[in-house]
Order: C-alpha cells, then structure tokens, then sequence
C-alpha cells in the first residue's frame, strides 16, 4: 500500500476512534496487549530475520535495542496495560462558561485526528506509541527504521488484531511500509491527512522535521543539559547530582552533557569532580568520563582541552564539558546561549540563586538540587510519556496522554445571534 | 535597522519582559495607552502621509480600515487599558506534584520569548497586538503592511516611550522597517529569535507562513463557515441565525459561507430563507444576499448555479453556497472536507442530532442552535484576543493571554538522584 493509502485508511478511521468510550479503548488496548503476547513466535522470528539484516551494519549498542526476546515482549505488553489503566484524556471539559445572553461556552479535549510517528530502531517503541496515540483517540500511522521494519510489521498485525476484537477499526493504526525518505518526507508535508507529526530520534530526523515540514511538529529529544554548581553550592549534592546526570545512562537525552562551576568554588570542587568521575569510577570498574576543559578549568584539574564545539555537542557518551564562570548570571547566559531547551539544573543552597536561576532559565525543565534525569513522564507521575518536547508551542518536556490531544470549544445555544 | 538587529534587539528584551512584575506591566500598558493619546496629533499626521500614498492604490473598504481619527486612537488606548485590566497570564501554577522520592514538581505558566506578528494595514492591530504580547511577559516584533507603515512608526514611538516610562526596555517592542516579502520570509525563518509567529491577515499569507515557516506559527483566521439547519430545526431560529452569520459583517472570518439544508425541510425553508436574505434586505435597503445554489436547491428556488469552488471559497462578501443535504452525517462529511476547521454550527431541536454533530464536527468552535458570529474573544470571555487559531496545536478558536504563554516545570529537590 502507498503512504498515501495508508494516511486515507487512518484518517478514515479517525471519527471511530474519536466517538469510542474509555471502556471500547480500554478493552482494545487490554486486547492489543493479550495479541502481542499470543503472536510471540511470529514477533520473535521476524525480530530474528531483523537481526540476521542487521548484523555488521549497524553498532552493538543498536543491535541491542533491536533485539527483541519473550522478557522484552512481555514488557511491551505490560505497557499497553499500563497505559489502558491511565485516565482517558479525551472529554476532559477544560473550561465552562455561561454568557449573559446565555450561551453556554465548553471548552473540551478532543482527539487530535492522525497522529503521525517516525521512529528509529526500537521495536517496543511500536507498541508504546500506538498505545499513546490510540488511548488519546487518535488514529495512529507509525514509521519505523529499515533494520526494524519486519519486527514493527509482526507487532503491528498483532496490535490491529486486538483492535479489531474491540470492535474498532484495524485501519486506525498503520505502519508505512516504505522506510526510505521519501516516505519521511511524505508524512511531513501530508497536510489534511496528519493533525500531528512527532519525530522522535537523533538530531538530524528532528532538523529535518523543523525545516521540512508543513504540518504541525512537536520536537522532541535534543538535549544538550546543564549542571550549574553554584558558589552556594552543596559539594557533596553537587557530586552525587553531575555523576548521576551524566553518567546513569548517558545515552538519554536527559543526561547532562556540560558542568558549568562558579569560580569561587572550582578549586575545590573540581579535584573532586575529577576524582568522582575518572578515578572513583575506573577503581569500581565503570567507565570513567573524560572531561573536556575550559582554560579556567584546565588550570585547576588535568583533562582534555575543551574544542569549539563542546559545549554545542550532545555527546550521548561518558563525556563532559566543564567550564568555569564567574557568576549565576554568566550560567544562565551560556545556558541561553548553548542549551537545547531541555533540562538545566542549579545546584546552589542559596534560595535567590535558585530563584533567578528558575526564572531565568527557559528550558522545559529546570531544576534546583536535582538530576536532569528526572525528565521523564514516569518520573513527572504522568503515567507514561510518547517523547520530551523540546519547543514551546504546544507542550513542553514530557509529553503523557494529555498532551497528545487538542481542545475545541462547544457552544449551545437558543438561536442566539450576534 | 536590520531585521536581524530588530530581533536580536527583541530577545535581548526579552528577560526583562519575562521578569517584569504584573505591577509594572500593567504601569507600562496605563503609560502607553497615555503616551498614544499624548501622541495623537503625530499619529494623525503619519496616517494623514499614508492615506495620501495610498488613495488609488487600494480599495475603498481598504482605505477605510486604514484611516485613523481622535476616535480611532482613543479607541486604541482604551483597548490597552483593558488588557491592563486582565489578569496576568503569566506565573499560573497549571499543577503542583509532590512525588514520593520528594521532589516538588511545578508546572508553572511562563512567557513565549519573543512574539511576532505579521499583519497587514489596520493601525489598531499595532496597538493590540503590542498589548497583547507585552502584558504576555513577551518581547513584540511587528511587521506591518507597507500601506500603514507610517501609521505603525508613529503608534509604536508612542507605544515604546509608554513602555520606557515604566521602567521596562523600549526594545521589548520593535516594528520590522522593512515592508517586502522578504522581512516576512526573515521572520518565518528566525530560528532562535522567534519563539511565536502569528500571521493575521488573507489566506495567501497564511498558506505562505504554512509552507515557508521554520519557526513555531499558528495559524489564524480562515473561516468558510458552516450553518446546518437541520430535519428537526426550528426554521425561525434557523432563519435568524443564517442570516446573522451570513450578513452581519460578511467580510470577517466567522461569518457563514455555506448553508447546509436537510433534505426534509428543503421546501419548507429555502423559500423563505430566499426571502429573508433578499427581498427582505432589498425591501429595507440592505445589500441582499447572492445565493450559489446546488442542483437540488436550484430545483427550489431561484439563484446562481454554485461553480466548482463555491462550497471552497471564503467569499468574505454578500455570498452564500447553498446545498441539500440527506442526512445530519452527509453534513457531518461535507463540513469534514470543505471546512477550514474554523466554526461550524448545527441549528436542530434534535439533542441527539446535536450531540453528533458536536461530536464529530473538527473545528475549534461547534455550534448548536447559535450564529457562528460569536467566535471571538471578547464573546467568549476571553476579554481580549489576538487572532482565531485554525489549528489544533497549542491553541484553538480565540486566542487570549493564556494561549500567548508556553509552560514550563521547575522541579525542587534536596539532591535527588535517579
């Protein structure tokens, strides 16, 4: 079928899933969940084929994300589950107005329509955001990486089985079998067919997204975070807080990629600094960071001269830049000037630092004494999220259920006129 | 002045706007309004200078958009006073969680950034528009149509020496010098210096901000309008509200330009609709109402043959398509393919017809039993807007403050780690 076909199907099947009730959605995704798991041996031998492709062509760390197993399908069910259980975000009503020539004004959630998704290698990404999109009563089209695409095939036929046993249109999720970019492309600029397109994936989908599209985008994912330790700072949360950041999973947009120090405390907190992350780590066997220095920085602690790049680098790797400054406000105007609006976190026991610092700082998450890697829709109790909006339209940070839908207003009237 | 210098202007504003406290906005807004009062005469000269240019250049009705007078300005600094008297949309607490590791989690409502506006030769949007974005805790770049232009300069030099009176940077407002399509085009593509681009004006600047932009946009104002009079109508409401919708102020985005008959009252209700929207305007001097008419309604009543484009076209003018239609779902299907998604209205005595029709009718404001004129957002309670969102992400219908602000969380801790 050509991506157009595909964007008719989904758009025809949008009124149907727009007019369910919670309790068909529900019984679709507890129905979606118990197929996953029933076509596991034909998930299992499609991911396999996946894999044999894939092999020698791409890294480790993707091969890894590509494989599925019977633990990993399991999961990806148990999400499904997850997100039937979640409060349905379509009806909520948001405002409620009577005028005086009494027309009653009622500002309601609705389902967006077709909400398109481009994606990368991970299969469980498949599931999880069909469950999203499906839950907010959209339509769904789903477009997958190459390597993945007869795993995302397999847990698709699975996923429109248990929609169909609900009574809902197997149409209303897709999976675009082309997985070149010309069908990337296609979905971009399929004005009246995509109400809402969310890439999700590395820098260049997501440049390519912003300059190409024609429909509504919601970026998500770039993160290049900060750590500001402060002149105030606690040293010990300051530690615990930077190694957390970069090195629990530095392969996550949430990790801090650059610590920037104010002066009055670099000497003494740099040494530790280094000592936390290079040789306490290489004597527990973890890999140790390299740190990439500013010249401030350069003279206090030994580590790798910082090139031009560093602080404009998402290194997704045990890798941090580090530069001294000499106040809260030079921070916060590196941060302007060098973060992508994701997450930047103050660490500082001064209740004025932290003030300015959260006022200042335009980032969809800012923290005071806390890791970057809380930016997270489990993390910020929303149940589950489809990605971390990095732009200001729309929704920002973790985007859960609610954010997947838009409002409009209903207005009842008497023959009221104007 | 360069676009460009404008713009780095703008956001250099910026953080003294998002900080600026209600207080001293509201004192800035009081000084503008006084300073554009206190400027009138400079105003009526500039706009005197642009009627001048522009007296055979443009249409009538053009021109007298364009005219200013005591009036007129007083008028414009009573629209200030006003947004000064709304509440501050910014600051809003949207949802405090305490989650159970301790982390205190706000979402809180913050200023875009830097707004933009393109518009074209009405003055009064200068000082709305200003208003609007200022007291959003926004910094303000507008570009105006040439026609106006000396208008706009003289408004906004008022404006500015208002804004500097309080206290705040006159450079949180700044007027585009350049009225080509290429300053509109350097807008659209102002990456990291427009958080929000608001084009008001026809549907050829939209589509051109839909397909050029780069930058976050919402889309305003085009409005081809649909009243369904429905099987079950009460043909003297239905009347009255077509009517309204229709010839109130045609030339604006909310009015209706297509009507949509249930088959069953067809030749109960065309006549006399006829009658109400032409001999009856005629009788009392009022432009009458051309009708473009499907085969059945042809078969009813005398009118034109609607063309290809008459159910597609925003006539904004003493025009309207008329179709017969066999079912509330026909009318349902026709409004999903020809509407601009702007309001569309049902009049029916029928509650389930009702609860169809607002149920699956996709635009931002749905009507039962009202005229589609009330789409506004004074009528809404809004007390104020910026233009009519036709799109579904981030806002939709009227946009007031709230919709002019983004969100962001800022999250407490006490060295919370993950």
């Amino acid at each position: 079928m050509t991506t157009l076909q595909l964007l008719q199907q989904a758009r025809a099947a949008r009124g149907a899933m727009a007019t369910a009730s919670t309790e068909q959605k529900n019984r679709a995704l507890s129905a979606m969940a118990e197929a996953l798991e029933a076509h596991t041996p034909a998930i299992l031998a499609a991911n396999a084929a996946d894999m044999e492709a894939a092999r020698g062509q791409i890294s480790d760390v993707m091969l890894d994300r590509l494989a599925l197993s019977e633990g990993r399908i399991a999961g990806m069910a148990e999400g499904i589950r997850q997100v039937a259980a979640l409060p349905d975000p379509v009806g909520r009503v948001l405002r409620h107005v009577e005028r005086p020539n009494g027309l009653v004004i009622e500002k309601v959630s609705v389902p967006m329509g077709v909400i398109a998704i481009i994606y990368e290698s991970r299969p469980n990404v498949t599931s999880d955001a069909a469950a999203l999109a499906l839950k907010a009563g959209s339509a769904c089209v789903l477009r997958g990486g190459k390597e993945a695409h007869r795993s995302a095939a397999a847990i698709v036929a699975a996923l429109r089985e248990g929609l169909a046993t609900a009574g809902l249109p197997a149409e209303a999720l897709q999976l675009v079998e082309d997985t070149t970019r010309k069908s990337a492309n296609e979905l971009m600029t399929a004005v009246g067919y995509v109400d809402l397109l969310i890439p999700r994936g590395g820098a260049g989908l997501i440049r390519s997204c912003v300059e190409n599209a024609t429909v509504n985008v919601i970026e998500t994912g770039t993160g290049i975070c900060h750590i500001y330790v402060d002149a105030a700072a606690d040293l010990e949360k300051a530690l615990a807080i930077v190694e957390n950041a970069k090195c629990s999973r530095p392969s996550v947009c949430n990790a801090a990629e650059v610590c920037l120090v104010h002066r009055d405390i670099a000497a003494a907190f740099l040494p530790r600094l280094r000592g936390r992350l290079t040789e306490d780590r290489s004597a527990r066997g973890e890999t140790p960071v390299e740190l990439r220095l500013d010249e401030a920085a350069a003279a206090l602690i030994p580590g790798t001269p910082a090139g031009p790049d560093d602080f404009d680098t998402e290194f997704l790797d045990y890798i941090l830049a580090v530069k001294v400054v000499d106040s809260a406000e030079e921070a916060i105007a590196h941060i302007a000037a060098h973060s992508t609006g994701h997450s930047d976190a103050i660490v500082t026991e001064d209740d004025d630092a932290a003030r300015r610092f959260t006022s200042l700082v335009d980032s969809a998450a800012v923290y005071v004494n806390a890791s970057t890697r809380f930016t997270d829709g489990g993390e910020f109790g929303l149940g589950c999220e489809m990605g971390i909006s990095t732009q200001k339209l729309h929704a920002r940070g973790p985007m859960g259920l609610e954010e997947l839908t838009t409002y409009h207003y209903i207005v009842r009237g008497s023959g009221q006129i104007r």
